[in-house]
């Protein structure tokens, strides 16, 4: 139903699933398997998680990035307990009010630059310990790759959660592209996370190229009692999970994850090379992952739409983002680069 | 990994994806198509779905059965309200604290005779209409076929349905098996549904063989601003909505839902002519969908635990559940009654 | 503003400020005090509900009885918990849906005789414990007075503390009426609460003959770091907190307490020992503390309520209420009896 | 408790009731009167106010300014809403997460001056209406008096709420200062209120002299059929309500509210005036109501402690408030600046 010519730098959800993953399911409709997470493929996933993030992990499935942040959130917090993300974070912007519904904390924001929050400034925003009247700093919650395609260095994060251990506070992070991120810093899964001391993960499988799921990972076991039931009650528990499970294993299996990530990243730095040689427009964030955001003129961007989509992301500074999923091509660059380059000569 | 000599009755989330099912989802693999439900595929399969059911109506959909209830209760309710529902729906008993936290109404419970309750205990137990000390009824949540399988007939629908217009209130139905009552009631969906004048439906997909999906239908209009909103706030908003959509166009086209629906209440009207055989156990509750209740002492469902799969229902009452999927066969019934029989002799 | 003829058997709340505890508030309205709570006269007066019910206690104060039952609960639950109380508990039918709100725990009722529950009842009960799908017991809430005005033995509440260790859960008591209770059993506030062991207790204030301002007690501290915050997060925390404070100093001073739950008691005794005595009326629940409640035809109570205002508390089976305040005396209760006499006759 | 020498300018929740309040109290101490709000003193105060603010005002009473805060916001909003307010606003850092709980809406902060927004910061924070991702824009709460002592002026109210209806939004306004505002703009309470077309306003009492007790006044009836119920719902409805109303009456008869607020302003600008002369110090915001925010070097903070109750308001910035009560005089203030001066002297 979508007109083969457009190309398509929208977003990782406008692309269907992946190859590998659409075998797994195929592959896991075989007879009957136990319902709610107790069948056989959930333990193989969840132990390929473990060996990946690291062996003490407790390990959830989830249907969708929201479900996954709300539901992490609320099984390390009380409901007095305030959250610290960025000002441009997910949860914060573009889930609506899931937050206060499931998590019921207050999140307070930290301005960021190129959707990174520094250290520094975490340290001074967190005020009022132990005040009554205010709600109680309890987590940091990270995008790692940041909404804006960067990524935090090890050191950084790793600051960052020395901030969260003198404060007493716990670090989550929402990894909708994590494994983007692990390509560009060229590290493991684990000494991104359980080296840096990440306490709760959430981590992508749809825009990796999934149908549907994501995975928590918790490391931190507090509150462990709780998960279980946290997970229903966020009405987020698979009836058929075996088929969230088993694109995970593919998606870990043969490093899938590495090779798809890999290729992600590789346009957008491909597009990034391209793109500034092209004078009308300019990026404006450093590229890091699989997203390029440029300053486009409307008049441009309107022309682009017959032969691309791809979103304003912030009308007043006319930023535009494109982002590459699995299946885009080198091709479809040569392309949009070529088409923006005429538009370009013609408006000059 | 499911060793395929056993025999499984234990739940339709045991089963697969049903293979049209499966075809639709391979279908809807191409290419990219825009996210969060503004794909032609979800705009196909509401479309269907308003055929089917009436052409006025607004539609969701949801990944499962907790978040469709969940979702549609909350879009039709303030948080100073009450839904009456039976002892044994599903949204009391089985979806943990899910309705306080989304919903946040009172659950009131009217007493079941095989999951069904009456009109006349409905209107004894709606009470203290206009007192801001108690919580306000509003909406009656019947579960269609019912948790034991049985099925409200039309007459009994508008009884309850007279009800809840003399108390200004809202009539939601949980679908979770809906196909299956209206093969029992030998309707249309439509004569089930609008023509009863049903206010929100939950429209099962995965216990009829979708991989996941639920939807959630809308007739009543009254908040209806509200309804999208919602949906994200309740964490049920899938990114890549076309895998849903396209599953329930699949299955409201050549009519796969009754073909299904036929099937699985045929397994079950067999199994009930030959359980009646059986002096051993003894059917609890009318079969009128695709599961059968009998009474079974520990000691022969243990024994039988070794070939079949299925559920104690009420420890107390030593009753067992027998539920029948789209991929069960009359084959697995004889096996199943065969062994069952052995058994019994050798106890006697 | 109210007719002095008109005897008021309606409720305690009816009832206005006992002179102890006006000249308390007079007493205490000298310069400045602390906020919050954080005051020389909260300090004694939880130094004084530590002396007469044990001294780890921590107590928190509240404005009213729903505020304290909700805050009390709230701090002792997870989101995923079950709460266990009597189908006529203040809690479950007169608290709108703040426990759905504030609380978010799902409750679950017990049926009960003349207000009270039994140990075997709850026993049987407590259902799923470890089931993920469904909510989590994990405290039993009863109301001592119950709402029909019996009291619950030393013996049954050590029976029903019992259930509760058995299943790990926790034992609140809404003593609205709590004095009231101690002088029917004839035992210290120690003997019914500590030794009992209660976990929680909400202690009236107001029917007692307060202004406002009921105390939660807390004699478990599993979650205690998080009590003060939910005070605050429940807007329950008075900013001039000494003025509820005062009122409980006085009450615990000199027995003041005792003397006045004696008078009321001794009311409803009284009252009993006269209506026994008038035909067209039956006592319907046993008479332990300061109400009575008796079986009533409409018509004689609509000719009472010129005389006298109390309550029908149950329509459909004609009991009618009458609750014994401070300020009530044996004169009325002659002239209610007097005037009930002569409308039975002429009914006659 | 208190010792008389100490003077304090710490909060007006440190003062007691003030004489007429507490004549009202002991006044409205007679018999019984009908209970929640059903009495003719609540009749009286919500006649007065509705004389005062708007006859077409619906009129409830609260214990205290969270309660009022949250139980009017949570009447006027749905849970998919935001609420914008200044990034001081008592409601987003002195109500702990009850927002969260009680409303459950999103709040989104506009960086203020001296307490203040500004109708064009607030007109580019308010965005992505429609976007079924982001919290909707639907309350606008400011602070009148802010939490510095600041007032918007009639044009500036009027500029905001123009902004409101241009986004289809609703004004609401914390006024636990209220009359002290009225004042400082020499306007009537009605032309601060229903002229500027406010459509709910917190009327703090206890700020003002009462023991306790606010009045949440609703213009805008839109939700009005939940007023009542959420009021109960939010743990906030008194059973001896005519306490508060008794208090409201005498507050808004003969003018006392009047006399108050100038009282408390006039303190203010007194005190201004003389520690603009003491060089040590430095007054960092407008004086317009009843607190003087200063500039104040830690040493001398210390110093003057043993003397006067003040609170560092902002530590970073070294800034106290001292705010004035019903009680406060003249004299103190002279003995406050003398001490200071001579303090001053000392260290320089």
């Amino acid at each position: 139903m979508d007109h083969s010519e457009t190309i398509n730098f929208a977003s990782e959800n406008y692309a269907g699933v992946q190859s590998d993953m659409m075998q797994a399911l195929l592959d896991a409709n075989k007879g009957h398997a136990r319902s709610y997470g107790n069948d056989e493929y959930t333990l193989e996933a969840a132990n390929l998680i473990r060996e990946s993030f690291g062996a003490d992990a407790e390990v959830y499935f989830t249907f969708n990035g929201t479900g996954a942040n709300n539901f992490g959130l609320a099984s390390i917090t009380n409901k007095y307990h305030s959250i610290f993300c960025s000002d441009v974070a997910h949860l914060y912007v573009d889930e609506s009010t899931a937050p206060e519904t499931f998590v019921g904390c207050r999140i307070f924001v930290i301005p960021s630059e190129s959707g990174k929050i520094t250290a520094e400034e975490l340290r001074v925003s967190i005020k009022r310990s132990g005040d009554i009247h205010h709600p109680q700093p309890k987590v940091v919650s990270l995008t790692q790759p940041t909404e804006y395609g960067t990524v935090y260095t090890i050191d950084e994060l790793k600051a960052i959660k020395a901030i969260c251990v003198d404060n007493n506070m716990l670090l989550h992070v929402d990894g909708a592209r994590y494994f983007n991120a692990a390509i560009s810093l060229g590290t493991t899964l684990k000494e991104m996370t359980t080296d840096v001391g990440i306490d709760v993960l959430t981590l992508g499988g749809t825009k990796a190229g999934m149908m549907f799921g994501e995975a928590v990972i918790f490391f931190n076991k507090d509150q462990s009692e709780g998960y279980k039931y946290n997970l229903k009650r966020s009405m987020q528990l698979a009836s058929k999970n075996r088929f969230i499970a088993a694109q995970f294993t593919a998606m870990l299996t043969d490093n899938i994850w590495h090779r798809l990530a890999t290729h992600t990243n590789n346009l957008a730095k491909e597009f990034e090379r391209r793109i500034v040689e092209v004078p009308s427009v300019k990026v404006v964030h450093p590229v890091e992952t699989n997203a390029v955001f440029i300053k486009m003129s409307p008049a441009l961007h309107e022309k682009m739409q017959q032969h691309a989509h791809f979103y304003y992301w912030n009308d007043l500074k006319e930023e535009v983002r494109l982002v590459f999923s699995f299946d885009n091509t080198i091709e479809e660059i040569d392309r949009f680069i070529k088409q923006l380059d005429q538009y370009s000569s013609d408006l000059n």
